[in-house]
């Protein structure tokens, strides 16, 4: 096993350190409560926000940047979202040497800061919609933290959108759920159920809030991304108006969406194994890592400019990296690679050079598989295909085989202390009975499917009429 | 002349002001100081970080990520940057409801908390060198505030990077001084001095500043990027140190360097005339805009799908675009595509379809050229071309208008006021000669030039013996 990785069926949470140790993805700070991303943590965030940004603008978003400062009158202005976001808020009260006359909160979010300034940028319905995403940095106090997951620094994008109607933001709303969807498992090999949170759960602010849920090797639920109908609620709070086309005034309405660092979290507690990091090859910054094996030092050499000839065109196709480091034996390089996550490693010795031929040892699977040289790039890309394909699917094998549809409540808390898992029970919408999961199991609602999933039943708690389950699960 | 924007001979600040709002590229927050960057001037802000990120990626540098918040003791460990930096400083207070035990303060600059972080990161010269960037946001309290050009919190990169000699940090130094220059003249089309800060006026905590310096339109210096020699000071400070090759242990040398969102003041006001903004092609969001021009209602139809057919390969080679709204007159749409300062307009209507032409108008020159419809994207291309180096041209032109070698005292104060302009004039090196600059003309020493430029000659202020000239400048 990987020198320095404590094995997951060990220790999961000494496990999950290892792994962003070993791979050097991130550190704790000096600074309490804040990380420092290293650059191979930063580069697969690079690769995480260049696919987003892709994608939202393809559904027509633009970018912006508003200040990190927000008044603390801002955050009052709406009561749900002063409740839910003030105890967590980082307080500036002096600047330039003076004491401020009204602190300043660092954004723990931006809603309140961009709907004082839409005020000034809506007036008619032609104005609308509004799409616009933001990259940022925010804070959140965090008393106890873990890298990624949660940190009291974080960066993230969050989305900020004003519609005419309600129908419009909540097809926004419902758009940008599929594209979070998309991207988790199309990208991130993540296969996550959507739903709606209960309104316990929900976004402090929001009249809904949309979710993308996935499930952790610990049997966990991790949150992966929101999507928020905001309503009129900040509209109603800033004054934002807008004369639709009868010449009346309405209320604007808002949604509001965000991922963030906490992606690449559950990236590495989806598909990583007891060797170190797995990234899928759509994101993975490095996607394959050629090794030259040399006995003696006369081969270097032969070596090296044969897989340069061979490597000639890859450059502007697919990132890779050669390694012919001559300080560390091929051993010490496999084990480096693998729990840096690297999906595919490739061998070349001096026997693999007479045969024409190359070694390739998936990371995934282990599997090693003996090819030709000719047509190198065409199979690696479509091996990485494939190890794109076979990491989703085996993380939604490993989902199924932990998600259970139970209706005895005994039951249910016992399987949620062994093996846990996702529970799809009957619940009768009773904010006492939501209470109760986490009472008795330490569980929560993760989501509340969408239409097509009715069913009767009772609820597991009360016993009372139910008509749809829920997914319950402990979460991260 | 272009509706709504003041005239530059009648009013320059006003001038600049309107150039921003009408081009929507930002304005000012509710939050004192600190502007919001709206979707115009994001994309070119995602521009201008696109292009500077190749570079230093091409350049050997990585992105990492670095907590915004510093403890305030970190500041005060390096005695010249704490006493630069604190009067500037926003201090957190209060998190999580409750006061900190250690005021943090939010990163005027990064050197405290990258350099506390790379204690632990260098113990040999194996390690080094680090080349390290980061695109952040920086808070340095300002009172007067300019958008884009001074800002309380603002966008940047900041490199920092550790190595093992003087040299190699001088190199690094160096070298990015020179991609900055690059990066000016060819992408921003604004040509640039390149030198080294007076001691004055260097960066606090550096052995030595370089930097690139700019003429905007009214004959002011803009300094658009600085690249730091930070010498042991940081090392010292934060007791980083290695073991050389030969076993010692030695302070690691360190560079740091960052531009920022003050770059788009500067394109503003080295290219935009009375009409609006002008941005050079190669930073351009959208770098050509087509407008179909209709008489009757009837062409509508015909031009747009004719224009369609034209444009059909023109995706994801030239970012374009296809004013067809309806409600608008042409007219209008001219004047606001030249006030978004798009490079070229292509206007095309009944009669050019007919002669399977169309009109082209650069936005530099408002030069009308009419075209053959065969081959119309390489000829977009080549003019595209063309404007960029027009521009860098016409920068270039125009600051060698109005800079002067002057050894005279009287004149040269004379001319700072009328017509300004840059100055190469002698100085002995005297701090109380350099503070003379500021006392009798409001101007400052912007670069002493490298090497080469040596000349023999009498400080312009005192007359002592001087062996070179510098650049002196009324400065933002």
């Amino acid at each position: 096993m990987a020198k320095g990785i404590t094995k997951r069926s060990v220790d999961y949470s000494k496990w999950y350190i290892d792994i962003v140790s070993k791979a050097e993805l991130a550190e704790h700070s000096p600074v309490k409560g804040c990380m420092v991303i290293k650059p191979n943590g930063y580069a697969l965030w690079e690769n995480i926000q260049a696919q987003l940004d892709k994608m939202f603008k393809e559904t027509g978003h633009v970018n912006a940047y508003f200040p990190m400062f927000i008044p603390e009158s801002f955050l009052k202005k709406e009561a749900q979202h002063v409740e839910g976001f003030a105890p967590e808020c980082a307080v500036v009260t002096h600047g330039g040497g003076k004491k401020l006359e009204e602190p300043l909160v660092v954004r723990p979010t931006s809603e309140t800061i961009i709907w004082s300034t839409y005020r000034n940028w809506i007036q008619s319905y032609r104005d609308l919609p509004i799409l616009i995403n933001q990259w940022a940095n925010v804070v959140r106090w965090e008393m106890r933290t873990r890298l990624f997951l949660r940190t009291t620094e974080f960066l993230w994008q969050e989305g900020h959108t004003a519609h005419a109607t309600f129908d419009e933001a909540e097809e926004e709303t419902w758009k940008i759920l599929r594209v979070y969807q998309r991207f988790a498992e199309d990208y991130m090999a993540i296969p996550v159920f959507i739903g709606k949170k209960s309104e316990q759960e929900k976004f402090a602010g929001a009249l809904h809030t949309y979710c993308i849920e996935a499930m952790m090797q610990d049997h966990k639920a991790l949150q992966a991304g929101t999507s928020h109908h905001l309503g009129q609620n900040f509209a109603k709070a800033f004054d934002v108006t807008f004369q639709n086309e009868e010449g009346q005034l309405e209320y604007v309405w808002a949604s509001s969406w965000g991922v963030s660092t906490r992606l690449i979290g559950a990236l590495i507690m989806t598909h990583s194994d007891d060797n170190g990091l797995i990234i899928p090859p759509r994101l993975a910054p490095i996607k394959a890592v050629f090794i030259p094996i040399w006995k003696e030092d006369a081969q270097i050499d032969q070596l090296r400019s044969h897989v340069a000839k061979l490597t000639a065109d890859w450059k502007g196709k697919i990132d890779f990296k050669i390694d012919d480091r001559d300080q560390y034996r091929p051993g010490y390089k496999f084990n480096e690679w693998e729990q840096k996550g690297v999906p595919l490693r490739i061998e070349i010795g001096p026997r693999d050079l007479e045969n024409n031929q190359v070694v390739l040892v998936r990371r995934d699977t282990g599997e090693k598989i003996v090819v030709s040289q000719d047509g190198l790039l065409q199979r690696v890309e479509s091996l990485l295909e494939d190890i794109q394909s076979t990491l989703f699917e085996r993380a939604r094998a490993y989902r199924e085989e932990y998600t259970f549809t139970e209706d005895d409540l005994d039951r249910f808390v016992h399987k949620c202390n062994d093996p846990g898992g996702f529970f799809w029970v009957h619940w009768c919408g009773a904010v006492e009975c939501e209470d109760q999961f986490q009472e008795k199991a330490r569980a929560s609602i993760r989501i509340i499917p969408f239409k097509g999933h009715e069913e009767s039943g009772k609820c597991i708690i009360c016993g009372k009429a139910s008509q749809q389950r829920v997914l319950v699960a402990r979460a991260y």
